[in-house]
């Protein structure tokens, strides 16, 4: 059994404030039992792809690094493996939206870059993110096989089926996704729904348990104050019928808990035997763009 | 603007009573302005599944035979759009679980026969169909393109997608699914929110409508009355965010309508650019079985 932490919280400007709640929080999960840890995607600032501003590039950080080294440190004190979101600067110029995964030995597990990136309205990740070229490839670490995959990724059945094609015990997502003002309500409800059921089915059809780790809280835009995103908080953990088992608020800083046993994976899957079935002569039209 | 209806009942051993009750519920449907119907799987006889029993396939009819001049007459009658689901005798000994869509003009449209078959206890299918040969290809109607899937189907995602990527407006699903009177209340819920989940879930990953139609009431497995099916009907229909618009009972037969607007498609798609971002570059291991 695994005791899964996901720690959900707002983003300060001060980066050296978000490292120290953040150790703070992984502190009391440590405490309160937990052997994994899930972090919310890019956790040691604000969402700065609000907006495209060259000088945002000097957040990034080489892996390994500062914040590796730092993470990787609380992994081996408090025996416990942590999935973190960084902002990785792997050459001059060229930059990843990239999850890190340290062991309980503080050694670095793997790393997963970001493979879908989005570009929309206040979130233009297409400026500073190179799409990963590391493929989907499940993280082995002392607990469990990670399926660590990131925000845009969630909405890709595609994605979350090669992790479990490989292996994975469990899909795990750092997100962080919230509502833009001008949507009215049933319009903001309509998307968190649609958020959480597309997660949830990459757990039925995989028959998998999965993560959702988002941040909360508003950040403005820092050359509009008038405008900004409304992260959605609402992380949760699902089991492998897709069944949510803890999720937290929309607008609270909060850590979740969830009991994991990949065992659960065997017998659902026994039930629900998706993969004996799979048309696998029949699905090569899903490397196309469109088919016209 | 088009008014789909979703016709759900219960099966009497009697195959011309169930073709009475739909035809009546076909004009019911008509007469509240329906353009497309759609037909819940196997939808002329009990779920004869239940058993390995030979001669069962004396069920099995020619397409183009008797079900499909009945239901062409009538979607020519009505002006209409039907999806039926037909056991269907291709040669001898060799049969399918095959949906045929009669277009307004009482001609067929075209066919899909079930490309993935399940097998578990109460569900014996691969005993009774042979895998389908057509792939997964929409049926261009006068309406629209229809993303046919039947049942089992409705579990796989690469299905949903690849209808999509061939220009489905909306997918559809012909179903015949209940609970184990084994299972208790809390599994029963998991399995029918699991199947909810993942459904909704094509429609938000794809940007389209969906909608299954599944059969209810209880039927007893012949050989041994203590035991049997208990079909759990919620038929529904879902936009292309994923969200249900109308909703049947779990233990009644009914008729559910929606208005859909196929254009609702590329509203969605150009705020959830989904299709923009795929990474059909590193998409082949779905090709594979496992990856070990």
């Amino acid at each position: 059994m695994i005791k899964l932490a996901l720690i959900q919280h707002k983003c300060q400007l001060d980066i050296a404030e978000n490292i120290n709640l953040i150790s703070k929080q992984i502190e009391v999960a440590a405490q309160a039992g937990a052997n994994l840890i899930l972090l919310q995607e890019l956790h040691n600032s604000v969402y700065f792809c609000q907006q495209e501003v060259t000088d945002n590039f000097d957040l990034a950080e080489t892996i390994p690094g500062s914040s590796t080294e730092h993470y990787s440190q609380l992994a081996k004190q408090y025996n416990l493996v942590i999935v973190t979101s960084l902002f990785e600067k792997r050459a001059k110029g060229l930059y990843h939206n990239t999850a890190v995964v340290l062991d309980t030995d503080g050694s670095i597990a793997g790393k997963y870059r970001k493979m879908h990136i989005p570009d929309d309205p206040g979130f233009y990740e297409k400026y500073y993110f190179t799409p990963g070229d590391l493929g989907f490839e499940p993280i082995t670490t002392s607990i469990g096989k990670l399926g660590v995959l990131i925000c845009w990724d969630q909405w890709y059945p595609e994605a979350a089926r090669i992790m479990a094609l490989k292996g994975a015990d469990i899909l795990l997502y750092p997100t962080a996704i919230g509502w833009d003002l001008n949507d009215d309500d049933a319009e903001q409800q309509r998307q968190l729904n649609a958020w959480i059921t597309i997660q949830r089915s990459h757990a039925v059809s995989n028959g998998l348990y999965m993560a959702s780790c988002n941040r909360t809280g508003f950040e403005v835009e820092a050359a509009d104050s008038s405008t900004g995103i409304n992260f959605w908080g609402n992380s949760f953990i699902a089991g492998p019928q897709g069944e949510v088992i803890s999720q937290a608020s929309n607008d609270k800083a909060e850590i979740i808990y969830a009991d994991i046993d990949f065992n659960q994976t065997e017998k659902v899957r026994r039930v629900w035997p998706y993969l004996r079935d799979r048309r696998i002569d029949n699905y090569k039209d899903i490397l196309k763009r469109y088919i016209d």
